[in-house]
């Protein structure tokens, strides 16, 4: 079983000051990310969004700490589902592979390599699948496979998806009621779902099922619950000048705020670690555009991270997988 | 996309009365079925099993028809499933692969080999993994795959379970409640979950998840189905001397008697399908067992069979498993 290994797949972060201009030249270097017309213009205008908007995403980042935390979280989210697979019996090792930034996904799969690793698991670790995300991933993996043929020995188990797992829905049931039970009166919060958006041509053109299977995370985490609150589903995060999946968590807010909201949880939904969308974006900025409309009664579902339920069911997840039951 | 293929594996049945014996005989032949302690004694005790079994098993088809249902339904959850794939966009063959019968995998896989399929979806029509039904199916498939080195051209993708996909749970719901508003006092009805029974050592020793996967779905069904109905979760069809999982389901019926129920729902929950178990054991043995326990409003939910819900998601699943959103 030593052979066995899981690969987690995750966009990166910067780790200080210094990595945001190149993480930033990266990300929209990926056509699955931004698309430019004319692909010999990609790495160009790559260059020069990424120096454009360097400065105010350090200063975000600098809001932070300075750096994403998403690098360290991801580690420790994978030396825990080590454990609790080992704890199944199976010894399995965990790799990281980042798409924009260190560990980027080729350094981990060289480990893989080297470790003589004879069955892989990719575990992105968004729930919902997307192009630009997991798919990107995926696209690269196969980039990497194609260039190196001595990798057809290792077999790939693809987990495309998982947003309804029992154990994801429950972890995120169990995030809002810490969340519902900050306030001095639970029931009556408004909770406003918050998901990273896509451009909508992805979704309508391009068949992306990002929606529908945010949506289905949403009633089933809502089920899970179990209590009476009213909520809401809004996108954020939205670059560049094309229409995203509305509506947009800034509009949402306001509108919930003329409707006469005062208590709002904002619950962080594809993302399952805190990063610069959920410690900056929503903390921070979604605040204040909270605050000015009028809703002072603000607060945030922490992230998954390592939420026992949620490495557990990783664990299930995996093994399921593997089919690993057998005599 | 035409050389996209999914196949859908089952247990198979007798078609009529002359197939009972030598489907039993393939059954007990089957060491992930039965296990002998001696390997060459396998196929002469099956053929003892199976003709000692037969004259009773023949008397139970005969009672439903003289024949199983299940290649009937299981073709036509084949001809919807394709349908509803195509209403998303793709061009998928659907196969039906039996495991002790007619049609045979092999035969299946012959068509799948003729038709020039490259990427095939495995798909088992048990929602819960274990090593005597989805197992025995994909350790048949690794032996037909090894004896025919040109299969390696196709690209395997295994579903192992799905005993949590939100569809499957709904549907599951559904019947659950159509079941229940037959009754006088629907709020009144204990709900009986039977599910097939496996030996204990199976899940004890071998790590067989089916015992683990089958109580999870219960909980989700229930979960699903809003009601306040009390419910209990036991095994059926129990063959041999060994112990297997329990409660027994005719043990519960008492018991549940005892404790002053009159009113019970019975619900297969590990097959999908009518078959032998749910139409003869359920519906005839069972309710005997209800009746003689002073358990005179006994009824029983239908099987999914090609229930909507749950062939749209069986069509979602095969999706999100083969990745094919992306451009």
């Amino acid at each position: 079983m030593a052979e066995v290994g899981v690969l987690l797949l995750n966009l990166g972060g910067p780790d200080k000051q210094e990595d945001v201009r190149p993480f930033l030249y990266n990300l929209f270097a990926d056509p699955e990310i931004i698309r430019i017309p004319v692909p010999p213009l990609q790495k160009p205008l790559a260059w020069l969004i990424s120096t454009l908007r360097a400065p105010k995403s350090r200063k975000n980042y600098q809001a932070i700490g300075g750096g994403s935390p998403l690098r360290a979280i991801t580690n420790q989210q994978g030396r825990v589902l080590k454990k609790a697979l080992a704890a199944r019996g199976l010894d399995i090792e965990v790799y990281v592979g980042m798409r924009y930034w260190h560990p980027f996904t080729e350094e981990a799969v060289r480990k893989i390599k080297a470790d003589g690793i004879r069955r892989l698991v990719l575990l992105p670790l968004y729930p919902q699948y997307s192009i630009s995300t997991s798919g990107s991933s995926f696209k690269l993996l196969d980039q990497i496979w194609a260039r190196d043929p001595s990798l057809k020995a290792i077999e790939r188990i693809t987990i495309n998806s998982w947003y309804s797992r029992p154990g994801y829905i429950r972890a995120m049931g169990e995030r809002v009621r810490e969340g519902l039970d900050k306030f001095d009166n639970p029931d009556g919060v408004h909770i406003l779902f918050s998901a990273h958006g896509v451009p909508r041509t992805y979704v309508d053109q391009d068949g992306d099922p990002y929606q529908r299977q945010t949506e289905e995370t949403v009633d089933l985490v809502m089920q899970s619950l179990g209590r009476p609150n009213a909520h809401s589903l809004a996108y954020q995060s939205r670059v560049g000048p094309v229409e995203w999946l509305k509506p947009y968590t800034e509009d949402t807010i306001n509108e919930l705020a003329q409707k006469g909201v005062r208590s709002l949880l904002a619950v962080p939904v594809s993302f399952i670690s805190e990063h610069i969308e959920t410690l900056q974006e929503i903390e921070i900025e979604y605040r204040e555009v909270a605050e000015a409309a009028g809703i002072h009664d603000f607060r945030r579902a922490k992230a998954l991270n390592v939420n026992k339920t949620f490495i557990d069911d990783l664990a299930e997840m995996v093994i399921e997988n593997l089919g690993v039951y057998s005599r």
